[in-house]
């Protein structure tokens, strides 16, 4: 068993937490490696049989993206804001490293999204991915097709492909729907529509083709991976690969979202 | 073969066309019953083989109602605003009916949902059910509660629990999210939200129970069919039936119910 | 001086600290009145030189529509749930009537909005007059006419014409803009819009016409005052009143109600 | 009399147009002088008593930026998407020029916002100033401040500070209200927002102050001016300069303004 413990420095008790954790990982007998998240992210691609990551969303997905085995399973910890992805926060750390380690957890399978430009595989989105401009503040022009819609024209400053476990994420910052992060399904939402558009959701088995005209354009996935491109077809399908999650406690994911994003 | 037409008078042209369609249903052999919409609906159940509706979505949603049978196919043909329930419209109505006799058709599945009060079944819905206060413009207060969620003390005028088909309708009107109908899952959508709430998206396995405080309280199904309350917990899963739609051409009932809905 | 002061008797804590104000006064030598406010609200309309009332957003509403001279000052003190009215809360009640007993005070005059049914004045509201369908979940057809805006064939559930003041209440729970309340304008909001609407602002100066077909509707202002009629035309100008409160602290009411909606 | 006639050469019939406009101006007696619009945009600033712009909304304000004197009267005549600067469309180009010849005009003034970054000046909107991170994608933190409110720690994709004329505009795409332009307020539209925010009217009489943590950021003024900055405190007021419109028609830039963004 080797896990690698992600912390981000500049989080407030991140490193501090990642060190009892391993300490706890070193007496129980695991193999570890500790390793600290810059803005850089990571260099080399993270090898492991589970990851800790200690820090914000942010640090969740680029160290989630720096896995050289997609699959590996995540246990995330969550410091400073955001902590969509995560829920154990700092004060649950040790419970849930301890559960990890009893084997009282079990993993949770949640579906990405997949980002290829003219064929050209981009990336897998663990959240979204975020078609637009490459400038703020200018328009993109495009139609949106699907097997069983074509909507032609569109203007919007940019399109929003989310998963649903990113629902909570952009989507929502954008007016989309909040959806339980266990359902397989796409959803469409429209950055700053000039034309008539609202968000959309489909069936996960369907291909969402975004042909882009009148560019520079951007790729972006969840909100660290950029790819530019002149012109061209974005699909969007659901991936090969899961988002896999260790879940220790009883609190739930979807709950802890949405209360979140709510407010309340 | 037994075909009921049913068609709404003051519809500028239904009567005219439910005659000519009949007319090929005789000619077909068909046995048919030619009957009037009214403002009242039915007052006894619609036994057929088949259903032809020429109206709006309230004629529409009404007849599906009154079927005997529930999941009778339903040819709809759509006269008026709305028409969100049918891909046919009047200029299309006896091609459709030609491809019905010569079979070249198929029928579509779509999911319902089902509304209990304190474990009394209500009624299923093929759009939405809609909670709230028997008041225009009164709060009601309520939680709502699903397996991996509890939002507790909502304040709201309403809370509609819709279905992808319905999603269109009410749902919509209210912000939610557009959906390919082919999906199975529900919608849960606030009305006028005093605490904070937006659009939700559970699986359509869920069980999705809203605690209803401070009344008096009224479930509203498919805008037609109301049943009022005084307290108690109105239970929304999805139903035992679907609703069973005809389809006869290659237009694509997403695409035209989200271009009506975008009015593109 | 004669003052009014109103408390709504099942708010916890607004009987108790009706009466230490009304120590207060007696002290300071001015005669007072001590009111019990029910759900009925008041048989007689209060005479008074100013007002204080305890209670959430519907007993300040109901205690200022009882007024028999409609710009008597009003000091509002905010118990339970909304408190969008008042920008004392229960802790500063006795600082706030000790500066308005020594004079360190200054009143607000903030427009209000008179709804009349084709000529025939109904009311003047405070917050908003939502008209709307009698029934929960039916639509309106209505035209909108402004001076430079004709709107027409407009189908909703309803149409909220809002105060700035009013702007964190019913028209924000729809969707509206939050207003400071030292503006004088005109927020039209639609509820559940079928047809594309969204929410408009006008000068206070303009008569906004709401021309409704096909009913029964109903007018109902502030959330208390209910009006139904079968057809007609709903004319929204300012009012020839104001609200008028009395300012004590050196909180501030815009800040307040807007942190309050936002729930920060 | 000197009038300027810009028309852009990509739009279909602009050029024609423009060409049919100049000899009537001679014939009048009036001097002229056409200029070509590029994307460049214009090397020298337009001096003239009157400018007659043929484009669409970007060709429209790139033409007023460009004026010498900011407040010389503009006659819009719009060709292509969008228009909301203009009641004029190309159909009915010739009458308006004759009514500008024959005297039967008036001029309109509308406020203007101005944008200063700690104290020094950055430009004067027509429609808006959007304040963001200068890559797509990526917050900015904020602190908004106006006389009688203050929000704290504000998180968004940016903030857009729009007149009511540029109501129709990227703040309606933001979900904002749509605005009368003859009133005068400032409407501010967060983009994305993480933290709860919507769209807050405030009277022109205040300064909004925009305190920007954590760079580098940009403020875009009328989608063409951009500034770029590290860190500091963007001040958005009333402007010294007022838009000054030519109107010569019977139809009503509200009315089409309004109707052109709700797809009527």
């Amino acid at each position: 068993m080797y896990i690698t413990v992600v912390f981000h420095k500049e989080k407030r008790g991140a490193e501090r937490v990642a060190r009892v954790i391993s300490s706890m990982l070193a007496k129980w007998g695991a193999q570890y490696e500790l390793q600290e998240f810059t803005e850089d992210g990571f260099s080399n691609p993270i090898g492991c049989d589970a990851l800790i990551v200690l820090g914000g969303d942010g640090t969740i997905l680029a160290s989630i993206h720096a896995l050289e085995e997609p699959e590996t399973p995540v246990l995330a910890i969550s410091f400073g804001r955001g902590g969509y992805l995560a829920d154990v926060g700092p004060e649950e750390a040790e419970k849930a490293v301890t559960a990890l380690i009893e084997g009282r957890y079990y993993v949770e399978r949640l579906m990405r999204l997949q980002a290829d430009i003219d064929g050209e595989h981009i990336g897998e989105a663990v959240n979204e991915a975020y078609i637009s401009n490459q400038l703020v503040g200018k328009v993109v022009e495009f139609d949106l097709n699907v097997d069983n819609l074509s909507l032609q024209n569109l203007v919007a400053d940019g399109l929003i492909l989310s998963t649903p476990l990113g629902s909570t994420g952009y989507n929502s910052s954008l007016g989309g729907p909040l959806v339980d992060e266990e359902l397989e399904l796409i959803i469409a939402t429209p950055v700053a529509p000039i034309t008539n558009l609202r968000p959309l959701i489909f069936s996960s088995l369907k291909k969402i083709t975004v042909a882009c005209r009148r560019g520079p354009f951007s790729v972006l996935i969840d909100g660290g991976m950029r790819r530019g491109f002149k012109t061209g077809s974005v699909e969007v399908t659901k991936a090969r690969h899961y988002t896999v999650l260790i879940r220790t406690s009883s609190t739930r994911l979807c709950e802890r979202r949405i209360k979140k994003r709510l407010n309340l």
